[in-house]
Formats: C-alpha cells, sequence, structure tokens
C-alpha cells in the first residue's frame, strides 16, 4: 500500500507479521497508536518490554511466570498430589479460568509428534517423570487435546508411570455442553453412545 | 483471566486497548510476542516508537508524514492544480490504492459534526480555502463520505468557494461495481435509476 511514510510502512509492516493480523488491520492499530498521547505509546511498547526482558519459566511446572517459582506452584492451598499434564501455557490458563480444578500443572511444552520431529526428549516429560516420584504426586490428569498426538503422548507417559501407584486420568470426551447433536462429529457422538453414562452423572447436582 | 503473571496480565491489558482486539486475541499476540527471539520484539517496539517520535503532519496536506513536506506534495509529477478533499489519512490512501488520482490531497482531519461539537473551524476548511487562492487550483474534488456530515461540509465548502473560478467535483454515486442488486440499498439503487448514464459511460475501455 502506498503509506507515504517509510514510518507507518514500517510499522505496519510489524504489526502485521503478528498472528491473524492482515495489513489492512495493521494499518488500523497503527493508525490508532498515531492518535494516542505519546506517553499511553510509551506505555504499551515499555509493557512489552518489560514483559519479554522479565518474563520466566517456572522451574516447577514450566508455567510462564513472573518469579522463579509460578504462583501456582507457590500457592499452598492447592492441592499438591495431583498434577494436570498440558501442552502449552495456554491450557493451564484455559483450565484455571473454569474454576474446577486445585490442583498444580505441568506444561510439556508440545506433545509427541514424529511428523514435526518432536519427541519425548524435546518435551518435558523427563522432568514431569522426576516431579512425580520427588513429590508424592497420586494422581496424574492427562489434558492433552483429543488428537492421535495427544493420545500418543498419554500413552507415553502412562507406560513410564507403570508399576507406581499413581492414579492416571484422562479428561471425559462425549457430545459437548450446549451444543446440538447434529453438528457433532460421527466420532464424538458413536464414542459418546458406548461410553454413556447412568442418567444424573453429567448433570451438575 | 487468571494469567498467574502480572507482566502477562498487564501486556494483554495493554493490547486490548487497540481497537477490535479483544482479551482473547490480545492474548495470543503476546503469546506470540513472548514466543520469539528478544531482538525481534525490540524491533517491534522500536518500529512503534521512532515512528511515534517522528512522525508529522504535511504542512500542506495534513497527510501524515516523514518530513514537513509529504512525498506527495513534494512529488512534482503531480497534478498540482486539483486537490481532493478527504476526512482522513486512510482515504488518501484508499485513493492511492485506486491508480486513478494524479493530483494532490487536502486532509480536512475531519468532517463538520453538530451532533459531536465539530465545527467548521475545528476542522483544515480555511487552510483549504488559503491553499486553493495561493496555488492556482483549478478543480477540487470533494471525495467525502456520501452522509449527512460529510454532505454538509461539501456545501460549507462549496458555499466558500462560490464566485471563484474553480470546478466543484463529487466522487460519482450509484451501485458499486461486482455487487448484486439485490443487496444494494433502496436509496442508493432509486438514485442510480434517476441518475442512469448512456451505456459504456461506465465501463472501462
Amino acid at each position: 500500500m502506498g503509506y507515504s511514510s517509510k514510518l507507518i510502512e514500517r510499522t505496519v509492516e510489524e504489526f502485521s507479521q503478528l498472528p491473524s493480523i492482515g495489513k489492512k488491520s495493521a494499518f488500523r492499530l497503527v493508525l490508532h497508536l498515531i492518535s494516542q498521547p505519546q506517553d499511553k505509546v510509551k506505555e504499551f511498547t515499555d509493557a512489552i518490554n518489560h514483559m519479554k526482558a522479565n518474563l520466566k519459566t517456572c522451574a516447577e511446572c514450566y508455567n510462564l511466570s513472573d518469579e522463579a517459582v509460578c504462583s501456582i506452584c507457590k500457592n499452598l492451598s492447592r492441592q499438591r498430589t495431583t498434577i494436570c499434564v498440558v501442552e502449552s501455557v495456554r491450557d493451564v490458563i484455559a483450565i484455571e479460568e473454569t474454576d474446577h480444578y486445585n490442583g498444580l500443572y505441568h506444561v510439556l511444552g508440545g506433545v509427541i509428534s514424529p511428523l514435526e520431529g518432536i519427541g519425548a526428549d524435546d518435551i518435558k516429560i523427563q522432568e514431569l517423570i522426576d516431579r512425580i516420584s520427588a513429590q508424592g504426586v497420586t494422581e496424574v490428569i492427562m489434558a492433552l487435546s483429543p488428537t492421535i498426538e495427544g493420545d500418543t503422548t498419554i500413552f507415553y507417559i502412562s507406560k513410564l508411570l507403570q508399576g507406581k501407584a499413581i492414579n492416571i486420568t484422562t479428561l471425559s470426551r462425549g457430545v459437548a455442553f450446549g451444543s446440538e447433536l447434529v453438528y457433532t462429529d460421527e466420532l464424538t457422538l458413536g464414542r459418546s453412545i458406548l461410553a454413556r453414562v447412568p442418567y444424573g452423572q453429567n448433570h451438575d447436582k
């Protein structure tokens, strides 16, 4: 696009490298920043730079954290014998949002994917095993995506934990709450018939 | 949302103040920046700060510019007797994109809107009149949005130019190219019947 300004062009270019931001959206964002007072814009860029310079990975669960150990791992009111294994930081936030979990997390930083060249050693599996042994964990919840890679990772970890007195669980699978049956994919619908449960079990009490 | 990091929370907050960026999109953008190398992120924030500190308003047309006078006004191959009057910088870029205009611009920085308390003195109307008198302009194209405010502004400026030997034109209005008649609003469709043109006039030759 002809911006008649190299300064704008460069900033639009930078913004459009962000995910799901096209050239037109980028330009709209840049025009917004241009219309803001200088100190507001400084606050925006300072927040980014400050975060980038100071953000750490939690030494225990590998969640993103402001300090060496994250606020979830440091929270003594959380149940320390349960670890919820997730792929990424986004999953931690999604599960925290539900308000239905009060244990700890373990962020693998990916799932085993031979196609993408991600093996068991590339993600934090050994760290999980070490943690489970050291901390007296009694339940490991495998909250990975219901994909081939997710299932492979669950299988691999469950093999490593075989013989230990640990309860391994996975998220329940089935028809989503509030969804319409006709829009549910065949596989999910089929499996949810096979795995049907007594009336009342799925409903809030 | 529970980010377990004040650094992330603050940056998400900043991003979500940008137009059409909600909390979830903001978080996705922040996670992207977290995954980028430090110098890439620095480049991003530097581009913004550098632009903000150095961007100027063109002293002639009030377009955004890297220098005191913008590249369009400085371009001697452009027709200097035609001025296209627009509301904002975005319109300049939209018209430049068409590749159908080779004159100069005048960015009003708004339109007259009594409801929003914007009067003729709040936008660059006097500057336009001064410029037209000083530069020997022969045609003024009123490229304002087809709204009550746009039409009021066109009317006001045309009154100020009355008696001068200046050709005042507006953008043609009618059915959009490539649009379907059934989706064209009644007003536009009705007016485009009244303002029908001989066959061939609207078609590219």
